[in-house]
């Protein structure tokens, strides 16, 4: 089956049930944002007004909803935020691609929105989330690397020596990321 | 008994007893970056080696350790990555008043390291911490409007009206930020 097909009947399987969920009919037009006219109304009001910043993002912080883990970090255009706002499903700006992220797209894990909060100058945003297991096999995972959320490294902190050596938290990947990803470019940058 | 004074009473009453935390004998020019040379080194190694972005920062989630809620997200240039791997306690950026800032230094509202992570591509960490009570008065908290966490709204996700209504997941801030900050200019641009 290809790879579109599987995610579309991901989709119909996973969320036709959900009454807070229906992608056919809420589009990222549906979704307005409020002008952002005073400090009072942007932190005591009840007024949906983020802020994208110079380059037209908002940062997003991903955490699972069970485990309390942050899952992963990215950023969202005002594109990308309607759209996870009405379809319910993390969308991204992928900054290294220059376009839309749907994430799970091409991997299949998706993530579901269980929550999301909005910070106090409306300028960051946090989605508790749900997630589904790659399509080539594996556990539920979010980090292209195949480890289960990308903070999988832990700094060590306080006394020490001056280099500081990580330890891994995650003993093994998730996933193998060659299975699922490919050939498609890494996005990590040095 | 003037803030400082406080802020040094309660450093030296509630670390002094710490093994991981020297003040006094860390500081920033103790920790050491490596050199980014290639993306297994970044993804897959133990080299800490953290990218700092066009503006000289890199992103930081606060979360606390027990709860797990998501307290804040912030900046951090080197100098405050560096002193708060050195001295356990959280120094980010301020990008509103373009200088080092170590949380709870006017506020008493400090945060302790419990642990921190850094992604995959070393371009975000994450820091879970334990929070201590403003010095004027209320209970442990982080933000500067007076609520716990700076996320305190919740935004209401799929099927809904154009315009969605925040929800207050917070019935009632943990101090008064005017007791606090006094009149200090408020952060939060428009």
């Amino acid at each position: 089956m290809a790879k579109n097909s599987l995610s579309n009947l991901w989709r119909l399987t996973n969320f036709s049930e959900s009454a807070t969920f229906s992608a056919m009919n809420n589009t990222q037009e549906t979704v307005e944002f409020a002008e952002r006219t005073s400090v009072e109304q942007v932190e005591e009001g009840k007024d949906l007004a983020p802020k994208f910043d110079a380059n037209g993002v908002i940062p997003c912080v991903t955490m699972h909803h069970e485990t309390r883990e942050v899952l992963m970090f990215a950023f969202m255009n005002e594109e990308a935020l309607k759209l996870t706002i009405s379809t319910g499903l993390a969308h991204y700006w992928s900054r290294s691609r220059k376009k839309l992220w749907k994430k799970g797209e091409s991997s299949g894990m998706f993530q579901k929105i269980e929550r999301m909060l909005i910070d106090d100058d409306q300028d960051c945003v946090v989605i508790e989330v749900s997630l589904t297991e790659p399509t080539a096999g594996g556990t539920e995972a979010s980090c292209h690397v195949g480890y289960r959320s990308c903070f999988y490294r832990q700094v060590p902190v306080g006394e020490g020596d001056s280099k500081r050596e990580l330890q891994f938290i995650e003993n093994e990947k998730a996933f193998d990321p060659k299975a699922v990803y490919g050939d498609a470019p890494n996005p990590t940058q040095l």
